[in-house]
């Protein structure tokens, strides 16, 4: 079976910042088969409305330069809408991180097709749960959870990620945290430690001019 | 009353005929982070609990000779009670269907990760929608409305599907209606026909010796 | 007291050919009393707008000439839209089937109120449960299951079904995978018949000029 | 055609007295197809698990002496435990009242097949709708609000009735206020009236030796 | 994305007769952090939005001359929409009662802040749960059930009440079954008694002139 | 009946050190009132089961002296199993804060009741929103986002929080991210900043000796 197929797959639909991951949840159930836009009429729904070919330059594409995530949720494939289930790809150059995470409205079941990653989440109870996996295995991140994952290959490595929700939403430890704009005493105070520390992460986490 | 009836059965059931699909839906919320089943304990829990292996074997593997679905779902992979996501991966040799079926307790959200796939589906009003898809393609497959996919490559065709319940289950029309012992006299005026039509059909379908 | 009640229940208030079934769902919680269209104003509201008369006709109607099926959904009944319920009434002249179909949202709870029934299901595990029910007998068929009735009786069968959601939808099995355009080819290799059998079910079906 | 059918519906199964009505409302999804009581074995469910013969006894019975409740939920008919629907009949002779109450679990659709009905219900903003039904009349009472019915005529009424629980539970007002034991000076404030009132309307409503 | 078409009405409703309570329940999820009014726009929502500064004025205030009920919920403080939460603050002075009442669309969580309250509810068995609570006592009033408190002590009581619903409504037994216009012979059948005493009771429920 | 496999723990931890927070979300509905735990029997359960006394010690009682968290979810009083709504007390001494978290099963509507504090949350989109909350005043925290309070008096803070859930769980961000575990390299990488930094955090958060 070919396998350089959607392993080396890496173009960039959607370009993400390592800061701008995904987030999704439990969605309210429909009274229809689907949801037609407002913009559209039943006649003009055809099966190209439920078809997304977003990801189709991922096929045969270059090796990621860096963590990226393409999303196709109800944002970019409108007929999710009401169907509770969406997708992300993730593709990690070697050595980079996906950092710790939540998604507020969905479990992730990521599914590693390409590739090694360690991966973690932590409980609410504060246990910290690892796991290092291989291509073909997959993983899931109870919902809610702070987790990451880790690429420890020497190559490339590509998951999919699945999500019962339509719009799972991402919350970004670092990002919400660091660069929205809390200020610093409450974060110094939080963490524990001295406003210094906290401006050199934030610093860090700035976008680069 | 005991609810949760589910027999967590740990069996790597990766091979499923070609009659035996997949199906899933929204499921309850739950009050914890996860799940665990009767037999572990909360301390004994660890990542290997919320890894799945069991499609470590699609990796580098042989086209498949007939098409096959191997599921990730709560029966194979017990994590996911709770957690309202699964897969199932789709192998499809050239020329091979997947025939009409339901899903009762989701949609289905197609990822075609390698070759082509006609696919189609139909609403309640009985409206067809039918799409072509190439590698890269995604399709979804709104909750409990009949559909199917057929390789129409002269390759291999590989999708993975998710689906937004940890349970969906699969609801065969030709498996549930002419292989479960329905009266041959109800089918024949079910479809309109004779019965040496419906057990024509039934004769095909049956197990071969 | 008057007796050809329900009973001789025979107009058709929505005529529904054979093959144009019923099919309902768990519904989303509202938040407020009731929903009321746009083109009414709360004001205007009275008892008029909770009550629906289409089943009036019912009443000392003659007995039916074909399998009928009167429905009472938010379609026909505006203000069941949000409260989770809706009613069907299924009218069998002796020896009329309901050919196998779903409802992809809901439960059916049918109420044998005259006459006698073979029914059945068929449950993901392709398992076959049938009973022949007397009147005044009830059968639940679950949610998303392929089910049939049929009326093996000499007289008329009188049914009156209730679903847990407003707009349950129906997905007939004959209507929907041989009335809908679906491929010769690909329902041959799905039934693993010939296309001239597909073909004599497909004309069978077909409205007759 | 045989005509005594429902409409002369009465022995009684369950004998429920005017004050113990019925109650429901929106239950959580299941993950599997339906849920066996620990006592079977999957094994041994057949079809008659999904059958009721409680309300059997209602075919050619006397017209009801008093109003009258026969319930089929999943107390008395197990198989709808997780199927969201369940149903009662109510039995009326002339000039018989079904008391104020509410169904916590569940709005109520009755359709009333012989006879006459005066039913009203109360919104939360305390405004009453208020309807004359007739049979083959449907009329829907919102979750969770008060609502009543009284058989105007001078004939029997039977109605049956629609819920979207399995187990909807009724609270009767008179009943839950005035017999459950409240206070005597607790309810004479609410009401604003004297204990003397309040003790003679528990009176009437005590059972009697 | 805007979803809601309830009235975001910011009026501020403080002061609730005793005959107008309140009530609550189990909401749909939604597939946004949360909901915007129509009238905003996504930039101009600021902290602001997430505030309500309506229960400012309990802070240092006098002592409730009658029993009363402040409440949040979505009606006047539309951030709660999509949130499943919601307040209501009772104040009683002594001797004051909350007259029974139902909530449907949550359970009520009491948290008593200050004096000493009795309270108690009856569930759908018709028996009769009671408690008599000190300040920092809470106490749960399951969904749907009829409840009542009642100010014992010498001194104000003060309650703060939580629902699991942004819109829970409030059906008082008092005011929708003796206020709202039903007529009297079908209460005096209901509660068994004669019409003088329902319209007795009716007066003394009546506004004063 | 009982349905839940949640351990019913009737510890009353009512300390809980400021990295340990609370958490909570949207829960199933329930077929019953209530749900009793297995160790009781119905006819033994009473008004005192509905009732929670472990936050009777709050009344009177000295100012924190550290940031401390008092709950009453199902974990604390199981009579909340079910009922879909919790509290947490919150209570600052001056200057300190509650550092940034997250609740997975639930919105928190916070109730200022004494002090003042400074709020912020950070939605999906990385926006940050803040106010500063004075006594009385009223603040909702979204689902699933990050979000932090801060007690910028020179006096004591307390809040009530409602959560809509019986369960909503905490996921602090300093403790689940820095104190549990997650390797120093992971973290460095995620943060964009060295090893010694992620050390020096670690250190700060560490318990203390």
């Amino acid at each position: 079976m070919a396998t350089n197929t959607v392993n080396h797959a890496l173009l960039i639909l959607l370009v993400a910042s390592a800061a701008s991951h995904i987030a999704y949840a439990g969605d309210p159930d429909i009274l229809s088969d689907f949801i037609i836009p407002s913009n559209l009429s039943q006649a003009n729904v055809t099966g190209t409305f439920f078809t997304y070919t977003g990801m189709r330059m991922l096929i045969n594409a270059d090796p990621p330069k860096t963590f990226t995530v393409l999303k196709a949720t109800m944002e970019q494939f409108p007929a999710l809408n009401g169907q509770s289930v969406s997708y992300a790809v993730l593709l990690f150059p070697s050595g980079d991180v996906n950092p710790p995470h939540t998604h507020p409205r969905s479990a992730e079941l990521l599914f590693l097709i390409y590739g090694s990653l360690e991966v973690g989440f932590v409980d609410t109870t504060n246990k910290l749960y690892t796991q290092t996996l291989l291509a073909g295995d997959m993983f899931v991140f109870p919902k809610g959870l702070v987790h990451y994952q880790y690429c420890i290959s020497n190559d490339t490595a590509i998951a999919i990620s699945a999500f019962g929700s339509a719009s799972a939403g991402t919350v970004s430890v670092p990002a919400s945290v660091f660069t929205s704009g809390v200020d610093d005493d409450i974060l110094a105070k939080s963490f524990k430690t001295d406003v210094a520390t906290i401006q050199k992460i934030k610093a860090g986490l700035a976008p680069k001019a």
